[in-house]
């Protein structure tokens, strides 16, 4: 079988399965074998089942060719995080103290992407918990960005694998979860299409928390399309049209600033220049493209010098096993999470308090701007070794998250597409952030600018990972 | 004016207005009169703006004269707690501390009703910030419990100059609110009908908070049918048919059960007989009675012995006036509300998740019981002297409060109306526990109640308090 087709979004593959020139079982063998290949470099996977994909695959493709086609998402392959649980599977959250954590029930998002006929290929690394944006993982290793061949570069977190596995063609698309940016930040380093749908579109039910107040699935995926397809079938029934019926409607129009402050400092030039660059592919789109300084990200600024409020729900969450078994945590973890211990309840209620002040705050600001955009992150793919150290890991891990957590904070939705490379030919990321539950028109302005670019087709050379 | 009409339910005063038999204006001026006559010795009106309730009952009386009548509240005149804001007059919660606190705009439900034509008469006495169950503040001065003209027993709280001032015909109906029985208490203690909604039916926008996870406005009244009649007039559009339309249906055949136990521990004997007793009366209408035994109760004691909730918000919300000014809190409160300063945020939060996880066993508990049946307080009104002493205040507002706040703790609804009195001639409270949104019939089930018994009717002698 061709390996490009390793490389296509998921509606192509959809409209080859439907009008049978596609086998779902072919499909998903070439994923497994690739996985083979690679996945031993790469550390994308945790866990492949072969034999539950191979089954699941033959079933799709059995039920197409009785004729019942259930949709786009019918014998596609996809790989989830490990913080979902699927029955019989084990949930790790990339801990070892959950290694035999053995799920009883699918996710609900799980059963429904199974309802609509996708294929399980397996469960992804991810940080610890899900608690930082780099990808590092001391336990199981750190996934490696495959768009440097010579070094180990950061993958992103903390969906680390599944922005690999999807950048390396181990998949035609993975879920992760985005409390501070755990989509973005991979499809930002990996240069990949991530949706951090607005916080309660789809539902948590079966998905290991970090912070229940701000966690949300999203895919990462290789179109806005695919994520749209995604999306949609997790999601409650939604009110009205479709977020896939959405994306073919008009671009011109719509009004899309740069924020002066915030998102800049301690930006790579490159990055910048990029994202700066982009102004003009939406203003030949007929989008209106403005600047605006929005008071509310200074107030940001402050709350978040304050005490954590996610890392109180993480040590509540996890205090348990910390006290039992501290010295199976990874530390850049437990560390964390230990920022949670002794704040009091009265400043945990009262940043609760803020942090609603600031979304009432910022959908006033916004009422005039359809979209923000900005660089998903400050820089691209960094160098494992150059952060990996105690002196600099928090630092950086913070950089990384800025720009992207303002989104879950503030209560929006956003994207992260590519919009470049660098000199060293790594991805660049954009990030455009949307009003809460404005995926349709988000993911419409992400699919018009990569209809204009083509960013999001390039593929990074393999061969050093095989 | 015949003195009787002080005493009448709003649905009788309105028919008679809508008839253009009764004056809003003279029935305002009855119920100055009486106030004139009867605070100085029963201080249930902190502040009566004389002027303002006459401008507002000439009003009405114009608008019904000239042909527009807006329903069963135009010009019935009412008492809200002061914890209600009502724009240019000052909302003091009970405290020295907000004497001149100015409301600048009328809390959303000040503003429904005044929009129904109702007439303000004045403001009510409370205890402290509404935190606390018995009525007392050191302040202004406990109100008296017009049902002893010997001995100040107490009003009941926090809404004590709301109970105070229906049951001694100073106003038809009040407004109070309820995080812990602070409604129900003094309707038990004063032999009123007073609803604590589900929470979230009434809105809370413009009313001083205590705890905003279980504040609920609630009214006393002298009848079921006047507290659908004031929950209707301040709740958003209900879905379906309105709770005054369900009052008249069907009782026969709901299931009423006694819980077997939390609610009887350290009640009086004759409380107990009374609401016992009550159990032929429901049999007689057809409904079904039954025993049942809630484990969920069980967990409920447990929960109460970890950290207040209750008291982190309340130190949230005060502590910079605490720090300030402490020794202008009535030390029964500050104390209470000094319990919230030290808790830790996973605590608290551990606190509310386990509070979920109560509800939604409470809703399992209840799926086959309609209605629960329980003594609304352990006692009659207690004597003000011998329970404002250090060794027992805080045990006896723990009891106070006992059987009402499981109740908020579990998010139902509950009504407290009289089926008795003590042998002293004090009124004796039941109360009926619905499931979250479930007013209608809970009102419907005690009007029948009261129509059988016409304990709700019966006022106490006041000649001792002119």
């Amino acid at each position: 079988m061709d390996d490009t087709l390793a490389f296509a979004p998921i509606a192509e593959l959809a409209t080859l399965i439907r009008r049978g020139e596609l086998s779902p079982l072919e499909l998903t063998d070439l994923y497994l074998e690739r996985i083979e290949q690679y996945n031993p470099a790469l550390n994308a996977y945790l866990a492949v089942t072969s034999e539950r994909p191979r089954a699941q695959a033959r079933a799709a493709e059995a039920q197409i060719a009785a004729g019942t086609y259930l949709g786009p998402l019918h014998g596609i392959p996809l790989a989830f995080k490990d913080l979902v649980d699927v029955a019989g599977l084990p949930t790790t959250g990339g801990s070892t103290l959950l290694r035999d954590n053995i799920a009883a029930a699918d996710a609900t998002i799980a059963r429904r992407l199974f309802a609509a006929g996708a294929v399980l290929l397996g469960k992804t690394h991810l940080v610890e918990f899900a608690f930082g944006g780099t990808g590092v993982n001391h336990h199981y290793g750190t996934p490696v960005n495959p768009w440097d061949p010579e070094i180990h570069r950061l993958p992103g977190g903390s969906s680390s694998g599944s922005g690999v596995a999807v950048a390396a063609g181990l998949a035609p698309a993975a879920l992760g979860s985005d409390t501070g940016g755990s989509v973005r930040i991979p499809a930002s380093f990996c240069g990949l299409t991530g949706l951090k749908p607005t916080f309660g579109l789809l539902p948590n039910t079966g998905v290991l928390p970090l912070d229940p107040t701000l966690d949300s699935i999203g895919p990462l995926c290789r179109t806005a399309q695919d994520c749209a397809l995604l999306c949609q079938a997790m999601a409650d029934p939604l009110p009205g049209d479709s977020l896939v019926d959405h994306l073919e409607g008009e671009v011109a129009g719509l009004r899309l600033c740069f924020p002066r402050e915030y998102f800049w400092e301690d930006v790579d030039a490159e990055v910048e220049a990029a994202v700066r660059a982009s102004a003009s592919v939406f203003a030949d789109l007929g989008v209106y493209v403005d600047e605006i300084s929005l008071e509310v990200l200074d107030d940001l600024v402050e709350w978040r010098s304050g005490p954590s409020t996610t890392a109180v729900e993480a040590y509540l969450y996890h205090r348990h096993n910390l006290e039992a078994h501290f010295d199976q945590f990874d530390p850049i973890v437990s560390a964390r999470i230990l920022d949670g211990r002794d704040i009091l309840a009265a400043d945990f209620l009262g940043q609760l308090r803020i942090r609603d002040e600031l979304r009432c705050k910022a959908r006033t600001a916004l009422e005039n701007v359809d979209f923000l955009i900005t660089p998903t992150t400050p820089f691209a793919a960094p160098i494992l070794d150059e952060i990996d150290r105690d002196d600099v890991y928090f630092p950086i891990n913070g950089l990384c998250l800025r720009n992207t957590i303002a989104v879950n904070l503030l209560d929006l939705c956003a994207v992260s597409l590519p919009c470049g490379f660098t000199r060293e030919g790594l991805p660049i990321g954009l990030q455009l952030i949307g009003h809460p539950r404005d995926e349709a028109r988000l993911l419409r302005l992400a699919r018009a600018f990569e209809q204009a670019t083509d960013y999001n087709l390039l593929t990074p050379a393999l061969d050093a990972f095989a």
